[in-house]
């Protein structure tokens, strides 16, 4: 039984991560880190997780938690954990760290975009980024995952076959997204009230996110080109999910007899067969089947679908997941399946839920 | 294994049952019947079943499904079970009806209140009200369930105890009720539009809703008396969820001192700790915390609480459950575990799912 | 033109002065108070009032204040007017105080509800509440209008008809009330996130709740009994509205045939048309149309109607209105056409908004 | 006064015509019509206009309107007015349709995208395209109006000063939209009920939807150019609003020092001043500020705003605006003001509505 430490555990993410590991065969919750709600029982703040969870809240001591668990989960403010990740910590556990602090490999790109410095560059270079169906070998082997953001989870798995194949311009690159509020946390903020967010909707962050280099960095990993793109995400007035919708254009190819041309449909589409087809999380649609939010609720699915426009020579890219699974818990789990050798699905099967 | 027929499929009910059943481990869906969607595969109806169920629909042929499987569900309109029930059907398998059908009694009752005839009132002795937490040891002998209606389920369940102990005056009971859309179903109505029913609340079917003496019916034999109430549901802007809040006087009842007098908040709680302090599906909260629906959702858990205003001599009741699991499939699921001798609890432990 | 000044602008019924008395013929806004957004451009914090209105925040200086203006809205929190109201500004200004400050006619009521001290109890007796429906000819003549609550508002004008007319038992009332989320103000509380709000609902303030004081005092003169009632407040996922079900037993009165009977369904509607007939702001609804809140949002309408359960010899009765208009801002707006001999309805015709 | 008739009263634009034209003082409905309710209260299909609105609902006879009212309002289904509109009714009165019927000059390519054969292609020459902002002067001088679509209307005014000043290359164009569902109509579909709606988001009509051409056609005559675009429209669980996120490379243009470059922000700041500086509706906000659609809600306002990304060189322009509103009603009674000489603004100053 693997012993399970989460700092941040109030939190939206950190909900979320007892809900799964509540349902996980082979790990159970040692220490409900909540440095607002100390002393208080987690049942008190959460009361879904009444008569399921009877633990209190502890602090965030990251080194006696080190002593008592296998893996540490941060769902920690950016910062965080770089300020007090130590070496004789690694040692002892295996952290998976669902904030910005160890993703961004460039540090400088890293305190330019978070706007703080960073305590421990040392661990950078170790950290993998744990978008599981891309570097899911390198994963097995790490100490540090640097669990990625939701924006990119979603971004980088939708837009990626293309970018491997080499079937877009990648410098035509705009991704246009779509989120839940959750994803802003619960902190008391008058922006996200109810009747701020309540029908509305709204853009924020435009040319400005820090979601933005965390994608291109991805991109330029998946494409082989310095990539640099437009990333604009948009609050939406629902709890949980991102939509993804990206616009490329498409890139001529050697096509099979020799020529060269514009990919078509059915090349598109095998590209993201090749790459999904055998991907338990990943669902590409039927041709034509245009992914929603609502069909990956509480799952850790991302639907994903494309649709070539002959008129612009574009290629519409779409991605849905439930941005507290996939884009956070779910995928951290899925993290600490691959870390500890566990079946990659264990905990993370139940079912969309709708409506 | 045992194998199961779903008629009606896809109502939102029929969707709520594939979703449970398919993280059952004793349990599998063999018929998944829709008469609307005939020949078509089910995940093209519900997508988010995709790469999750391979199956299409069929028709809701109630003979030869009772060749192929151990037990039918029939989340279908009200009289339809009524019309094709058969003694060699239940003689084959057992039939956990989800529809109003064998809920009442007296079949004059049933007949008014629904407005249309019986066409099978030799069942009615027979079938057992499926109330799991009331009703326990019939159900496991029964060979028909009738699986109670939302409003009744979690209006029950909020009261009994307080009926059953005779501490309040059931002359008095009225019970203020707020549902979520879902249990609309998924009938195309412009009554049921987003723009319809989104930033609205109305009461509904005030003084008539069928619901009623279902309700009156199992408060009876709660009693021991005749039970006339009021019952007034709301439709609430939300999916799922059912808040039921309840007003009743306290009766006077004899004191340990011998004297008469009318229940303490002490006492009235421990009514509640009486029945419900081992059911694993009913919560009863902690003194001052309000049930709210958002606690409950997507799980088979009915949160309940009470108040005594002392100003008044009434008791305030309240309960939260999400109607379409223990309100309608989840329920259904605990009764087939009963039906079956399994444990309770199979297949019903997903935590609610916040936010 | 009658020059209006605000205190409490920026609050969510300070924001809908704004916008009500923006199309007011005879009053135009002087003074935007907003003690937390001094010297900031009001459009800034209420983007909708964009080239709309020029002006900047200003203190709460309530001395200063009444040199340029006719009338003063205070739209505070609990306790504010009451700590810096004074002769001198009385004699220079009407005041419409949308807190709770004046309502209350029994200080030690209002001491214990609100759980402070009332700071200037020598104006209580002089101040007339707002209620227009009821307490036209004072308001008229009054300086100090107590401007109602929301809840208040609605329930009370629901249930006076049957008070007034003696058609109900008092001491059997119970009220059931239903609200948006605007009614919570602009606070940033983790309890009034979107998050928290959207897809819940929930009582609150269960027997305890500050309006029921309120009600009680209002129904008491109205029935010339002592009131005390059950109170239950709810918070919908929705911006906007407050609905109100509310019970009570009939009372048998004498019948034009010189008998004593329990009044009729005739009777009882005959009752709410000879309040209402000619009341522009409260539309009795025809037989068997249930009041929706989505009907009046945005207007000082408060639909209103009635059934009579034959079954339980009650009466459910039921109204709906917008929260932030007739249940707060409209009002005030209207006391001011009062105060000012002013038409009534002025500034106060704009049509509900639907969908 | 100017007597207006409306085919298609009971739409949701439909719905909003009365509720504007309700508060217009020149002008007063004569005709409601709607063939599916003919003979019914229309305040008896919207709840709304209880005591505001005392007529029945009538047929969607043309000819007999045009004897006795002065202007038209179409809110109709494709190809309805192309099926009847005649010589003999224009001579009579003048027509705001509000259907797509005459928004296309190029009669196959409104048969390719809507499906349909035009009736009428004689009347398509001399429709104006009814956005009041660009073709006011036609406008005033028109017998027939083509009011533009929603999603047009916002992405035209969006785009339109910089694809005017030619500092867009308009090959890179792509439009990215939200909108809420009223903008799905009032039919009884299941993708429109609640249940589906709420907490989902989804792209739909991806390089398909029918108002793709209408906006290339329209910022084809701005830019002077043949514009090919990428739209895509999605669904947000929200009544009303559309949100316009439209991206483009900005094109190298000759600078007052007389080189050629990328304009700066201000360059494009200052194009969308020399447009909308003196218009009353648009509402170009200050820098930095981003466009919501709560902040128009209920009001003819479209609010704009543009932010150059220095990183990709391209600008991100946005709009926001109600969709009943200046996506229909409201600018069909701007188009009605120019039509008939009185000030445009008339009946449409009804402020934003918040929250």
């Amino acid at each position: 039984m693997i012993r399970a430490g989460i700092i941040g555990a109030t939190g939206y993410a950190g909900g979320e991560l007892v809900r799964i590991l509540t349902g996980h065969k082979e790990a159970e919750i040692k220490w409900y880190g909540s440095r607002s709600y100390i002393d208080q029982k987690y049942a008190g703040v959460y009361q879904n997780m009444f008569r399921i969870v009877e633990d209190v809240c502890r602090d965030d001591n990251l080194k006696e938690l080190a002593e008592q668990v296998d893996v540490i989960f941060t769902a920690t403010p950016q910062g965080f954990l770089a300020s007090v990740l130590e070496e004789g910590i690694l040692e002892k556990v295996k952290v998976v760290d669902l904030s910005a602090d160890y993703r961004i490999k460039d540090v400088s790109v890293y305190e330019k975009w978070y706007g703080i410095p960073h305590r421990s560059p040392q661990f950078i270079k170790e950290a993998v980024y744990g978008l599981c169906e891309v570097n899911r070998a390198q994963i097995q082997k790490a100490r540090l995952v640097a669990n990625p953001g939701c924006y990119p989870t979603c971004s980088t798995l939708a837009v990626y076959p293309l970018a491997k194949e080499g079937l877009i311009d990648m410098h035509t690159l705009i991704i246009d997204a779509k989120s839940g509020t959750s994803g802003a946390g619960r902190g008391a903020k008058v922006a996200n009230l109810y009747c701020e967010v309540n029908e509305n909707i709204k853009a924020y962050g435009v040319a400005s996110h820090r979601h933005t280099p965390e994608i291109e960095e991805q991109l330029s990993y998946a494409s082989g080109e310095n990539v640099t793109l437009n990333f604009t995400p948009h609050l939406v007035p629902m709890n949980r999910g991102i939509l993804i919708t990206a616009y490329a254009s498409l890139k001529a190819c050697r096509q099979p007899d020799g020529t060269t041309a514009l990919p078509t449909e059915r090349q598109v589409r095998a590209a993201y067969e090749k790459y999904y087809a055998n991907e338990r999380f990943v669902r590409f649609l039927e041709d034509g089947v245009c992914p929603e939010t609502k069909w990956v609720e509480g799952s850790n699915y991302v639907d994903i679908n494309v649709k070539v426009d002959s008129r612009t020579n574009r290629v519409i890219m779409m991605g849905a997941m439930d941005n507290l699974v996939k884009g956070a818990a779910g995928q951290a789990v899925q993290n600490m399946n691959l870390l500890f050798g566990l079946p990659e699905e264990e905990g993370l099967l139940m079912p969309p839920m709708f409506p």
